[in-house]
């Protein structure tokens, strides 16, 4: 139901920040954030020493003089969260800021003050022990300061069951005692977030009246120790830092301390000061730190305003100390943008879509690749969270299946049917997970094939011919094109296909969707006309045909008093009021213009058409709202168009209305009514029909490979991570095996479906658990195997004898469903943007990368040319000439390749991709370089180079 | 049709940055941005001299070696705009934010480096020659830098009508005589942003390959004057800063030319740089701009990310030197956001609603104070926006009339219509305009009188009276009562109306209104059922009464051949399928169970119900989006419910269909058949029915008390800025005295409308016109007069000719955009935020401020309180004693009252606001102190601090 995937988006922001210093926290001790960061696929094993996470908590002295306490004031690890003392919570994570002068402030105070790198101390009372050690203190001081240090802090500790609860809220007296970690700090659930191995850095900070100088001071401990209740979590402490001092500065303690706390949460830092052996060490790290900060002038910024986390952070390995990156050498080399945007397709073209030049020569390749890793297809879904992916992509499917499989019983009068659809779905589904290249895929009806099946039933209807032998000969034919572009490897033409020429495929589709469902719902009102004041569909009467036959009942009653009850007395005449269906049953004919009209439905219709679009598409908005946790919200969205059908399905019972329902067979047997299973090779049709279907079989052929093709790529996008490797032959050779057999079978043609194999991928993502607040879970790669579209696949099929129940379903629902598709889908690619920023004032258009390099004349010269060439394959398609718009889609190839001459390959490169010719000029090294206009490129943000989404994703759910 | 207004927003943000430091830009030369900012009302006449405002121009070398060019790369005033090189394009405004070392490499730059203040040159060949005296450059090298200084530079002129254009694109030798300034110079767009007396600061940078040593220059002209080409726009430039050298640093110099601009586009700095005397002063302004940057980690943010402009730009003020803030004493100190959201109540507490004491004492003051501005209230409006304001209101008042008149003729059976409230709102709006306290008001039906109407009308038609007559006794003794109201001053009273109060109020007329616009909805399924295929309304036919008469005619046809013919043979009977109105016409009756239906209305009607109320809804939301220049925007959002009520009549119209009508009379005349335009003082009730009205009176009083006064207090916000003052006496008053006048004529009762005078006021803003880019203009005040609410009444009045032409509305579009009206207002409480924060993980709840202070378990439990009394409210209003609900309204204070013992004062100081013996009991000197928990305060931004929106706001417009 969701056309762009929440994993899409979220599998974009993972793989934008690859490069993201997250490390994969659950994968075992010793792992973690570490400095250089970057966990490309290419760069995975570097021999830089990964050093654990680290908690960093304030601890703020209040209440001094009174009731001197501590209380954790703030917390960090990516990001800072600070604790709202009038609410007692936890403010939403934000990017930490702090005034340059506390930095300086504390680093004048770190210089002067005592720092023990390496101290041994192995609990609290020892640490607290070492830390006063300090000459400017009096032995008595001292002790009042050491009293201090061990006393107990409170915690704010979140429990998401029973709200907010202080740690030890009255704080007790200090006793050795204590030192042992407490209860409530193994309970918190903030715990769970570390994985073992993190480590925490205490940093306590406020003002102290009897102090006479400010005291700094900076500890690294040799082996991480737990200090008691130091910490709302137990983990083991490394660093500790106290910043106390008289109280003139205010709350100057405290920025010095939020100050620390941010230098300790940067990754270099960290590296650095783990590592530094003297003060020296520490200043130099602290000012390293100083030379990377970006400066938000005073006048124009806020500084008490929080800046929520990026979608994206900027890659730490840019940061590196120059020695390390020349170390590692070109393999860590982070991509430039345009690599990134390049990689993509880079990635997927380097393996599988090499042409080797035999006969068959890819798809060897592909079977040979495949088979190695067949026993774990199997083995790899050994894993609850296949569980939910199979309930998921099941309802999801059979969706897909009834949607597609009443329009498609309606377009060719029920040559196929929701009953052929559930068949056919089950059965190549489970064949095409047993032997496809890329298993992940889920067959299914898509809007081309079905746009193309549409037109072939007028064709076959306007002529004459019998549908489905002619379909079963086109089916034949389409098959043996496909074994001949397997044959010549045709699959590597893939690479041609550029984001114009995706785009053009999805909005003509899209356009098609929209179109036909408003035009069926418009068609109803000619089935069940309006009753206009003054039409001529008034009264209908009941006239039998025997005259003599019940006079007796009709005379017998006093018509003046019986108005309103079915039947009246009409003087001599045998008739009634009855309704039509019942003056049928009782033997008697309708009479009267009123007797062909059901009033009512054409309105209701309407109704229930604007309740499933409207639905579904709120529906798929709560996903992104802040409403509901999020396993709830995530439901609500991904099954938005099963439950506007329900919602529609419940109306449409409650009142009864006899709206037009989908056909459904009463038994297992096949929609059209006398026809066996199997399909007779010629029917009614001359025998040179078959070999004249080559032709529409030809169209077919064309278009099934760009379906199945330009999915195949979108679903191997590199930014999957996908171990196993695609099989682009193997996938069309597959294709190509099922469709005689469907078609024998007159069951529908079927090649991947982009949404749901994404969707089926984004409900097997393997993701990082732990993660800092603030943090997106980070991506590791996606469970491959065959089990879990196998299951799918067979629970379609039990589900065929759920199929009579069917028929409660009204028409004018799968039509909302329809135009909920195509809009959509529409909406979702970027020409879409495009053509809105034509009605955008220049000054109010997004931030959008193209923009701030392509000239916006250009765009928009850009936008027209696309919108002329739909334009041109519309008005093809309303003529009689409309089933050869495939060989017009793939026109917009050769289109896209004359824009050449018209956009130069910078513009081109920014607004769509570059061909293959193009990319093979540009050298090895990378293309940036070839393509910058001036130093400015690297000044665009990173995160705004995230891949795009799914450009052809008709299809539900 | 906007709820929540665009002014209203734009006026929150303005007030809320009052302190910014914009100054009036169109008020003339000498004034401008200053660095004292804060134009606060009470602090207006400061004696710190304003700065002129500064535009400052990057100009970057680029091309270097081969062929050098100046190319205008960034601007500033308040935010940056930087060059999309590619795009050819100023990005948008933003945030300006430079690396940290940038700014320190250029102050050793400008340590070592030339600086000259107050130089006398008087030409850019003149400055050049006085700039390039610089020991370390051989003659040789003065003089190929002079040449290069003198080149014109490329600038980026984008005209709005033909795009950008490359300023002088081919670089030409540089002569004396292009000094004179450039006609694309005066030509630029940019120029009318800037008043007289702006001046500019130019920037050049860039690395040269001769020179060995970086060369940094200052200057400071003596004189500001217009150096050549140098700038855009031909300002007199009184800054010059030169940053050349060799290319060791890259990109350095250029973002060394980005620090200076940054530092001279702050306030702060300019202000002592304009000041300096020295190379040191410069320095010291330098580290003072150091001292307050805020710095953002480098791991944590992406230092290309461009951050948006902030709403509200933090307060200059706070960033004076010490010694000026003294200087001015109490009178400038910045307000603590605590005293910012009591300042709204106190300010409107202030001088109106103190209590003289004496009878009719305020009503005395109040028409006091504005006789003396009574003059001006004319010549105020001699301004052209006070044309449009006239056009914009006179729409929304007539669709105001149009609603409620259809709404209140429906729900009195006619006693009033559409015709009486177009009459009514002429006559009353009018006389309140000439004669009111605070003549911004407009007059109007608004949702409460309309629930008390009704819940009236319903009561005497229970009991049989004769309404009109009765109503005129309610009227009086209204009148009456209002008038003891004033002479009590009672409406000092109103600052015990909090937001708790006003939010019950709003809600429980929102929700009155969504309940009645659906439950209408359905009621029309009763009248127009709908036939469902069992249901026996089938058929109709029409039986002649004279069994003689046209026999010949129906048995001379054959039946067979005209089954679809408007009549046919039904043997012996006089009876025809003609339709009732047809068959009446011909005398005969109709019969059978289906000629009192009428098919089709019933959906038909819903699909006008839904169309009128989302297609307002979505017009709504136009105005918010990025499409359309803004004119166009502001149109269609504001004019919303009209073209959705047009929309919908046009598919009426379209369609042709029998539904429901708006009931307006054909003539001049009351809509009431029968009746005369006065209402007879008894009519069929007995006498005592003239002293009992006095009960229902007490009760509309105290609800035209309420929704009246709570309207003036919105109204009279500080942050409006009027200077005129209030006139809650008065205003209440002028109600008081039009009521007999509306009751006696049958003509609805009036009282002030929030939403519709808020749009009244918004439309006749007066703000700075030039503004920075990125900058939002600065609101300067309300053109207070009387004279476009009276020009806005006399165009109503005119329009009660036109009332014919409204009986094709439909009734479906008005409950539609009566369900709109509900549906936004209750969207736009606060309690609305709450109770959705019932349904909000604590994770993903928006950061609003009383969240921050009050913990999450108490703002629900406040929310449960508030949602009981609605619940209580609602049970009241839906029992027979519904018509007391004013009361149950009023109970709300002491509810609220009652609060007082549930939550601290702190908590009602964020979730409400606290009542005046609560006021009184804190200090003089402030708030803040009070009320703060720890020194956290303080750390909320400003910019949270906005003022609240209208919470009575039932109104269509």
């Amino acid at each position: 139901t969701e056309m762009k995937l929440p994993g899409q988006e979220e599998s974009d922001i993972s793989s934008a920040s690859e490069n993201v210093p997250t490390g994969e926290l659950d994968s075992g001790p010793g792992s973690g954030l570490s400095p250089d960061g970057p966990l490309d696929t290419d760069s995975r094993e570097l021999e830089v020493p990964k050093d654990p996470p680290l908690f960093i908590q304030l601890n703020e002295l209040l209440g001094w003089p009174h009731a001197p306490e501590w209380k954790e004031t703030g917390r960090w690890v990516l990001f800072e969260e600070k604790l709202e003392v009038g609410a007692g919570r936890w403010s939403t994570p934000h990017v930490p800021t702090v005034a340059l002068p506390s930095l300086q402030k504390l680093r004048s105070l770190l210089a002067k003050g005592l720092v023990l790198l390496d101290c041994p101390a192995l609990s609290l009372q020892e640490l607290t022990e070492q830390v006063t050690r300090v000459e400017s203190l009096s032995p008595e001081l001292r002790g009042k300061l050491k009293a201090l240090l061990l006393q107990r802090p409170q915690h704010l500790i979140q429990t998401p069951c029973t709200g907010p609860c202080w740690g030890s809220a009255h704080p007790r007296e200090a006793s050795q005692e204590e030192e042992a970690p407490l209860k409530e700090q193994h309970q918190n659930p903030l715990r769970q977030k570390f994985a073992a191995g993190a480590e925490a850095g205490a940093v306590l900070a406020g003002q102290l009246g009897f102090l006479e100088q400010p005291l700094g001071v900076f500890v690294r401990l040799r082996d991480p120790v737990v200090l008691g209740p130091l910490i709302e979590v137990p983990l083991p402490s490394r660093f500790f830092c106290l910043l106390l001092g008289p109280p003139t500065l205010g709350r100057g303690y405290h920025e010095m301390g939020r100050a620390v706390a941010i230098l300790l949460s940067d990754l270099q830092f960290q590296w650095r000061v783990r590592r530094a052996s003297s003060l020296h060490d520490l200043l130099a790290a602290l000012d390293a730190f100083l030379e990377e900060v970006t400066v938000l002038p005073p006048g124009r910024w806020d500084p008490t305003a929080r800046i929520p986390p990026p979608k994206c952070l900027p890659s730490e390995h840019k940061r590196l100390p120059s020695q390390l990156r020349v170390a590692k050498g070109p393999s860590v080399r982070r991509r430039t943008p345009a690599e990134d945007r390049h990689g993509r397709r880079q990635h997927a073209a380097n393996p599988e879509l090499r042409r080797t030049g035999r006969l068959f020569g890819g798809l060897v390749q592909d079977v040979r690749r495949k088979a190695s890793w067949y026993p774990s297809d199997f083995l790899d879904a050994l894993h609850p969270q296949c569980f939910s992916a199979v309930l998921y992509i099941y309802l999801a499917t059979i969706t897909n299946a009834i949607t597609f499989g009443g329009l498609l019983g309606e377009a060719t009068d029920g040559a196929q049917g929701v009953l052929e659809s559930f068949l056919g779905t089950a059965v190549t589904g489970a064949a095409f997970c047993l032997m496809a290249g890329q298993p992940l895929t889920i067959l299914s009806s898509t809007g081309p094939v079905l746009v193309f099946e549409r037109l072939l039933f007028s064709f076959s209807r306007d002529h004459s011919l019998d549908y489905l032998p002619f379909r079963l000969w086109v089916g034949i034919w389409v098959a043996i094109f496909c074994l001949v572009l397997v044959a010549t490897e045709a699959s590597v033409l893939v690479r041609y296909f550029t984001r114009f020429t995706e785009e053009g495929f999805c909005a003509l589709i899209s356009l098609i969707f929209i179109y036909d469902a408003v035009a069926k719902m418009l068609t109803l009102t000619h089935a069940y006309p309006i009753q206009r004041p003054g039409s001529p569909t008034y009264g209908c009467l009941c006239q039998y045909p025997d005259p003599g036959g019940n006079e007796s009942q009709w005379t017998s009653t006093n018509p003046k008093d019986r108005d309103d009850i079915l039947s009246m007395d009409l003087g001599l005449v045998n008739a009634s009021l009855l309704p039509p269906p019942e003056c049928a049953q009782r033997g008697g004919h309708p009479r009267g213009p009123g007797c062909h009209t059901v009033p009512d439905i054409a309105f209701f219709s309407i109704l229930l058409f604007l309740t499933s679009f409207l639905f579904a598409m709120a529906l798929k908005h709560v996903k992104t709202s802040r409403f509901f946790p999020s396993v709830v919200r995530k439901m609500l969205g991904d099954f938005s168009s099963v439950l506007a059908i329900l919602l529609g399905c419940g109306l449409d019972a409650f009142l009864g209305l006899a709206t037009p329902k989908l056909m459904v067979p009463r038994e297992f047997k096949p929609t059209l009514p006398g026809r066996g299973w199997l399909v007779s090779p010629f029917g009614a049709n001359p025998w040179w029909l078959s070999v004249a279907a080559a032709l529409p079989a030809l169209l077919l052929s064309i278009l099934i490979f760009m379906d199945q093709q330009i999915t195949g790529v979108i679903l191997n996008r590199a930014e999957y991570r996908l171990r196993k490797g695609a099989g682009f032959h193997l996938d069309l050779f597959c294709v190509a095996v099922l469709m005689p057999f469907t078609s024998a079978l007159g069951l529908p043609w079927y090649v991947s479906a982009t949404v749901i194999s994404l969707a089926h991928m984004d409900s097997l993502r393997r993701e990082s658990r732990a993660c800092a607040p603030g943090e997106a879970p980070s991506f590791l790669g996606i469970r491959e195997q065959r089990l879990t579209g196998l299951a799918v696949f067979i629970l379609t099929g039990i589900s065929i004898f759920l199929a009579p129940i069917l028929k409660f379903i009204p028409m004018p629902l799968l039509y909302g469903i329809f135009l909920y598709m195509g809009v959509t889908a529409i909406s979702s690619i970027q020409f879409t943007k495009r053509v809105q920023l034509l009605l955008i004032p220049a000054k109010h258009q997004p931030d959008l990368l193209f923009l701030r390099h392509v000239p916006l004349s250009r765009v928009h010269l850009f936008t027209a040319i696309q919108l002329a060439c739909l334009g041109l394959l519309w008005i093809i398609k309303s003529t009689p000439a409309a089933i050869i718009f495939p060989i017009m889609l793939l026109g917009l190839v050769g289109v896209r390749k004359a824009l050449e001459w018209v956009f130069s390959p910078q513009e081109l490169l920014w607004l769509d991709e570059l061909m293959p010719e193009k990319e093979r000029s540009i050298p090895e090294k990378g293309v940036e370089p070839e393509y910058s206009f001036s130093g400015n490129d690297s000044e665009d943000s990173e995160l705004m180079y995230q891949p795009k989404a799914p450009e052809i994703n008709i299809s539900v759910n």
